[in-house]
C-alpha cells in the first residue's frame, strides 16, 4: 500500500509531500487510516534533530486517532472497522521483564513511532495491534489525539505517584501538556495550584480548572504556599530553582517531572530528608493505562484544548507551535 | 532529681562530669533511669556544633535504653518499671497534622534528646511518653539502644519505599547505619548488595547478610550491575556519582538518601524520566513504626553489631568513633 505523507528530508526542514511503500503487514501489526494527528513538541524536536536519533525522510506525529482498516493474522484486542489511537509507541517486545508485568512503556526494545519509521502525518499508519489503543463509544476523535501522547504523560504520573481527591497539586508550566494535567487533577478531586510565568494565559487557566493560579516567576509568591502541596508535576524543560518547589510540599510531597531538562537537577538532601519527600520522574504509560485513561476522559467530558488544522497546512501548524502560540494543543485532520 | 552526666562545655569539647536537676516532671513526661545508650556520628556532630543547633553544656546520647521510673499524671502506654526505649526525638506537639497521621516525626515541632535539652550520656533522662518505646519481652537490652535511631533511621525506607522480599537491593557505606540496613533487607528476603569502598570489611559485610559485596569505588563494578536493583538506600554522607547509581537501579527502581550530603545531589531528568525512577528521603521513624521495628528485630534476632564501653571510658568511645574504628556501633553501659 502507497501512503501519503509529509516528511522532513533533512534537519530543520519543512514538510513536503512523500509517499512511501508499507511493505507487507506482519501478523501482529495492523494498518490504521488517520483521521486526526495531534502535533506535539516532540515533533518539532525530532524534525531538528534535537536528541540525534532522527532519521530522514522523517514523517512526524505520534497522536493518531483513525480506523483499522487491515489486520495481521495474529491481532488481538482490535479488529477492522475499529476506532483505535497510537501514541508515541508503535510496538513492545511483548516478552520482556516489563512488557510481561504490564509496563509496555518501559520495555528497552520499544519502536517508537517516529523514530527509524513513518508516523502519522500521513493518511496511513503502521502499529503492532498491543500499542492500538481503542477508542471508547462516544469519545471525541476530533480532540482526543492528544491524549495518546501528552494526555497520557501528564496522566501517568498521577497514577504512580497515587495522588488522590483530597491533595493539595501544582503543575509547573500550563503549555500542551500543562494545560491536560489541570484538566485531569481538577476532575480527580484535587485542589489544584497552577504555576505559570504567562499572565496572559491566567483566566484560560482558571476556566480549566486551576483554583489558584501562582506566578512562577515570583519567589515571594512560592513561599506563601510554603508546606502546602502534597503533588507538583513539572512540564517544562527548563532548569527550574528545584528548591523552592520542594518547599511548596508537605511532608511526603512529591515532585514529579515529565519535563526533560538537559541540566542535572540540583537536589539538596536535606530538603528529601526532612519532610519524607521524593523526586520522580516517568515517560508516557501502558496500553492498559492508556485505556483506563480514555475512559476516564470519556467518562468526565475531558479533552485538550485544541486548534484545527487541516493536515495539507502542515506546516503552517509546525509555525503556530514554534512560536509558542498553541492554545494549547495542535490537531491536524484529514480530509 | 539530680541527673549525673557527661556533657561538652563547648565546641569539640572532651566530655566531662556534669550534674544538673531534672526540674518538675511534666503530666505528659517520664523519667528513664539509664542502661544503655549508642553512640551514633550525630552526637559528635552535635558536640562539635557541625549543624549550629548546639547548646552547651551539652549532654549527648539518644539511642537510650532503660526503665521507666517517673510517670506524670497524664502518661499513657507506659508504666513505672516498664523497660523503653528512647531515640532522636523526646517530644511530639501530639495535635498536628502530621502527629495526628502517625508521623510524629516529621512533627515541625519535635523535641530532639540532645537539642537544647540534655540526652542519655547519663543516669536518667526524660521525654514524653509517646517517645518511650516500649521493649518487646526477649530483646537484647545491651543492643537495642541503636535500634531506636540508627535502626529506625534506615527501617523506614523500607516501609516508604515499599520494598518487597522480590526486590534485589542495594546499601551505601557500611557504616553503623549501613550494616544495621543489610541485616533488616536480608531478613525482609531481599538479595542484597553491599555498595562499601573499605575491602577490609568485605567478610563481616557478608557475613552480616549480603549476598554480594560492590566495590564502590569502581565505575565498573557498578556498571556490571546495570538495571538490577529496585531500591538503594544510601547511609553516607559525601557527594556520590548520582547518576551511575541510579543507573544500577532497573525500570521504577527507588534510590533513597538517609545521609545528609551538604551539596545538592545533581540527579538528570532524562534518568528518572525514562526509567520511571525516583529519588527520595527520610529522617527516622515515627513511634508506632518503631514499636513494629523492635518486634521485627526480636523476631528475627535483628541487632546492631556493638562494641561496649563503660558510661565512664566515654571519651574513648568518642575517639573510636571518630577514627573510624566503631565496628559497627559503640553502645555505652551505666554500671
Amino acid at each position: 500500500m502507497n501512503v501519503n505523507a509529509y516528511a522532513a528530508k533533512g534537519p530543520k526542514g519543512k514538510l513536503e509531500s512523500y509517499t512511501y511503500e508499507l511493505g507487507e503487514l506482519g501478523p501482529e501489526q495492523v494498518d490504521i487510516k488517520v483521521y486526526y494527528c495531534g502535533v506535539c513538541h516532540s515533533d518539532l524536536s525530532m524534525i531538528n534533530n534535537d536528541w540525534g536519533i532522527s532519521q530522514y525522510p522523517l514523517v512526524p506525529g505520534h497522536e493518531i486517532v483513525g480506523e483499522v482498516v487491515a489486520t495481521g493474522s495474529a491481532v488481538k484486542n482490535v479488529s477492522l472497522g475499529d476506532k483505535v489511537g497510537l501514541g508515541w509507541f508503535a510496538a513492545s517486545c511483548m516478552s520482556c521483564q516489563e512488557c510481561m508485568g504490564g509496563k509496555h512503556h518501559l520495555c528497552a526494545n520499544n519502536e517508537a513511532t517516529i523514530v527509524g519509521r513513518h508516523g502519522g502525518f500521513a493518511d496511513y499508519v503502521r502499529g503492532h495491534w498491543s500499542w492500538a489503543i481503542p477508542l471508547p463509544d462516544g469519545i471525541d476523535m476530533s480532540k482526543a489525539g492528544p491524549l495518546l501522547c501528552g494526555g497520557i504523560t501528564v496522566f501517568n504520573p498521577i497514577i504512580l505517584s497515587e495522588v488522590r481527591p483530597t491533595d493539595k497539586v501544582g503543575v509547573i508550566g500550563i503549555g500542551g501538556l500543562g494545560h491536560m494535567a489541570l484538566k485531569f487533577l481538577k476532575h480527580w478531586g484535587c485542589e489544584v495550584y497552577a504555576f505559570s510565568s504567562n499572565p496572559d494565559k491566567k483566566a484560560q487557566i482558571l476556566e480549566m480548572g486551576a483554583h489558584r493560579v501562582i506566578d512562577s516567576t515570583s519567589s515571594e509568591a512560592l513561599e506563601s504556599i510554603a508546606g502546602k502541596l502534597n503533588f507538583i508535576l513539572n512540564t517544562t524543560n527548563v532548569p527550574l530553582d528545584w528548591n523552592s518547589y520542594l518547599t511548596t510540599l508537605a511532608p511526603q510531597g512529591k515532585l514529579h517531572t515529565v519535563g526533560a531538562v538537559l541540566e542535572p537537577m540540583p537536589i539538596p538532601a536535606f530538603t528529601l530528608i526532612g519532610g519524607e519527600k521524593s523526586v520522580g520522574g516517568s515517560p508516557l504509560g501502558s496500553p492498559a493505562l492508556n485505556r483506563t485513561m480514555l475512559e476516564f476522559c470519556v467518562r468526565h467530558d475531558i479533552y485538550p484544548t485544541t486548534e484545527e488544522f487541516p493536515m495539507h497546512q502542515v506546516n503552517e501548524a509546525m509555525e503556530h507551535l514554534e512560536a509558542g502560540k498553541a492554545r494549547f494543543r495542535i490537531v491536524l485532520k484529514n480530509s
